[in-house]
């Protein structure tokens, strides 16, 4: 199995502000991304609260499983930094003042223009044999020790500062892993089903100890395909990695819409430019959310004409020239009403497409036959209307119900233009 | 000590993606605050990727330290979510299928009105002996289980659907900790001033070891000063936390717009609807993000009639009835436009106040006399038109650009209200 031949690494963050959930802790993942792509199988992030025998027990711990650990946070110079002396009690040696050291903090602050205070030479203190990690940014020295073959880097918890210092100073003297397997990563994104329905297309790609790794994690309605391979070297990995993107495009086709960071205005504005196509937008529900996210994209202004937001009935029908019929016989949140605001926007904006959204975003307003979620998605073009009715209410919120009416229309103008 | 007296919680946390560094987990956090809040020492966050030993490792070992443990993820209904798995073999009991569990999923889909795949069936295996934990908002149910004198509460990642279930199904069944200490906590939310200007003039309610302790966060231009009080009941830590919030809303005055969870869109509606005033939005560069925000609060047809998103200079001039003069003398970014719009917006839709926004979000379209970020805010009332100049464009990306416009406008309409 790779696993075995990969060098493992952990990480642990110290902080009791982590441990009450005041702080959201943004350095694991960081370090583990950067020490997934040097090649090692991160095992395990850990957190624990400013308390010597926690860390000690968190490091003694990880120094057990893992090849390089990287500890983050509890160097400050106050009472309530306990990582140097968890440190010293995990590698068993007390602490004592490095020279080099308290000179790097004395310059921190001549650099500075401020007057040291007694506290900061605390941060001068690691365990005997230990060594100074340079900090540039900081008055935080880290600290680097052996604890058997496992080598610690501690690093201050400011995510800067800890970045900098991993970079300069960590980075370059990590371990190489010596059969060590390159990584190359691939993301699909797809629209229009669900997580279950794209997975069991996809079964036998994510069979467990298949190589390469896929796997799949829905948010917000968007289904993400990562393929993670490795292979001795980029090339290999990249190949691995591509044969399997492309296997799961040829599988699930224009459910997928686009790949790493790409959101469905990107593709949606990608077509549009490509095709010289215009667009305009005439919304109620999502009250601007449409025209918002098509006009997320840089350069918008290239096929986004503009919109109306016809919250009122009254607007619908001055602005966007809906009969009062309409109204009166089917309602602002029907079919008839999607359709018509399409074409009146159209005529109104004189774009090749027009897009509208009708429906209930609740919380209040709904009835046993105009649910909170009901939403009515219109697209005119020159081939005519199109509405597709959308039931979101069962489990999903006001702000829910909108992001999902928004991307549903996204992905009928993505799909209309394909 | 106090610590002594509590009675431990821990958290895992179980996905690839987040070891990876793929994925910030944001569960540990938002679990620690309520266990914290319920009077619980969190001792520990743990998270494992998505593989059966490491989620067995990690169970065990926690709940050999807690008596509460939440672990969060893995529950989906692919090949690669592990949890259920290793949850089995650290309670050393086989998986059974549990007939609650499936009837839950099977009614799930019914509600839903989409087919199951066979796939999902594999959500309501349990290890034998555990309990299903109930999930109103997805597929997923959660497992309950005891180690010992550990209670594990199983729960899915997804955010929403975590913190629905651990609020409805676990909070209320949490061991009551006897001699707990008493937290309150305020949090007012600040905006038109920078974080250094507002901690000036609360310096001394911040000072260290003070009681409440008092901070600031600033988060996308919005300030928050949080206020933490503890007291040996609930009376003594809120008449504390009350006293701070009294005296910081006395300093700063209008800067504070709500507290807790409120946006500046909720003040902006809490005043349109007191003061029975109706709103109408003509937007540029913020492309609907403005109505967009109006429009999120629930009841929002009570004041916002509808909106303009006039994004080409035709549809400036044609909607807008903004004189072609205009736009040849100033240009599409300029105080005049800003000017027009405002006053053609509010007599087009016959609303109290019109607000409207025309600049340059950027990356490009950039001059050295109309830079990027360059952004006019208009609002026109009875009172006659506003118009504010705002240089955006230093350190800001185009979403934070469009973002900052939009809070402008809204902390403008809120002065223009109070």
């Amino acid at each position: 199995m790779t696993m075995l031949s990969r060098v493992n690494a952990e990480t642990i963050s110290v902080g009791t502000e982590l441990t009450c959930g005041i702080t959201v802790d943004t350095n694991a993942a960081w370090l583990a991304a950067k020490l997934t792509d040097a090649g090692f199988h991160v095992l395990r992030h850990t957190i624990v609260p400013d308390h010597e025998g926690d860390i000690r027990d968190a490091v003694r711990a990880a120094a057990g499983r893992a090849t390089v650990v990287v500890v983050t946070g509890g160097l400050g110079p106050t009472a309530d930094d306990r990582t140097r002396q968890g440190l010293a009690l995990a590698v068993g040696r007390p602490l004592v003042e490095d020279p080099a050291a308290l000179a790097h903090i004395h310059s921190f602050f001549e650099r500075v223009q401020r007057p040291m205070a007694e506290s900061n030479r605390l941060q001068a203190l690691v365990p005997r044999g230990a060594s100074m990690i340079e900090n540039t940014c900081g008055t935080a020295p880290g600290i680097r020790a052996m604890i058997g073959s496992c080598t610690v880097h501690v690093l201050p918890g400011v995510p800067r500062e800890m970045r900098i210092m991993f970079d300069r100073s960590v980075a370059p003297i990590l371990p190489v892993v010596a059969d060590r397997r390159c990584v190359a990563t691939r993301t699909l994104n797809c629209f229009g089903a669900s997580e279950a329905h794209i997975g069991e297309q996809i079964a036998d790609l994510m069979a467990a100890g298949r190589e390469p790794l896929v796997n799949i994690t829905a948010h917000k309605a968007v289904i993400r395909v990562r393929i993670i391979a490795s292979g001795p070297n980029p090339g290999a990995a990249k190949t691995a990695a591509d044969a399997d993107a492309q296997e799961v495009h040829r599988r699930l086709g224009p459910l997928v819409f686009g790949e790493g960071d790409t959101m469905l205005q990107d593709a949606v504005a990608t077509l549009l430019i490509s095709r010289k196509r215009t667009i305009s937008i005439a919304e109620s529900c999502t009250g601007g959310l449409l025209s918002k996210r098509l006009t997320d994209v840089p350069g918008s202004s290239a096929y986004f004409l503009g919109g109306v937001i016809a919250y009122a009935d009254n607007v619908k029908s001055t602005l966007l020239a809906v009969s009062a019929n309409v109204i009166a016989l089917h309602g602002a949140v029907s079919e008839a009403m999607a359709k018509e605001m399409a074409i009146g926007c159209r005529s109104m904006f004189l774009s090749d497409l027009s897009v509208t959204t009708t429906g209930i975003a609740g919380p209040g307003g709904g009835t046993p036959e105009k649910p909170v979620g009901l939403v009515y998605v219109g697209i005119a073009s020159a081939r005519g209307v199109e509405v597709r009715k959308l039931l979101l209410g069962d489990r999903l919120c006001r702000a829910e119900i909108r992001d999902r009416a928004v991307k549903a229309a996204l992905n009928m103008i993505r799909l209309e233009l394909m």
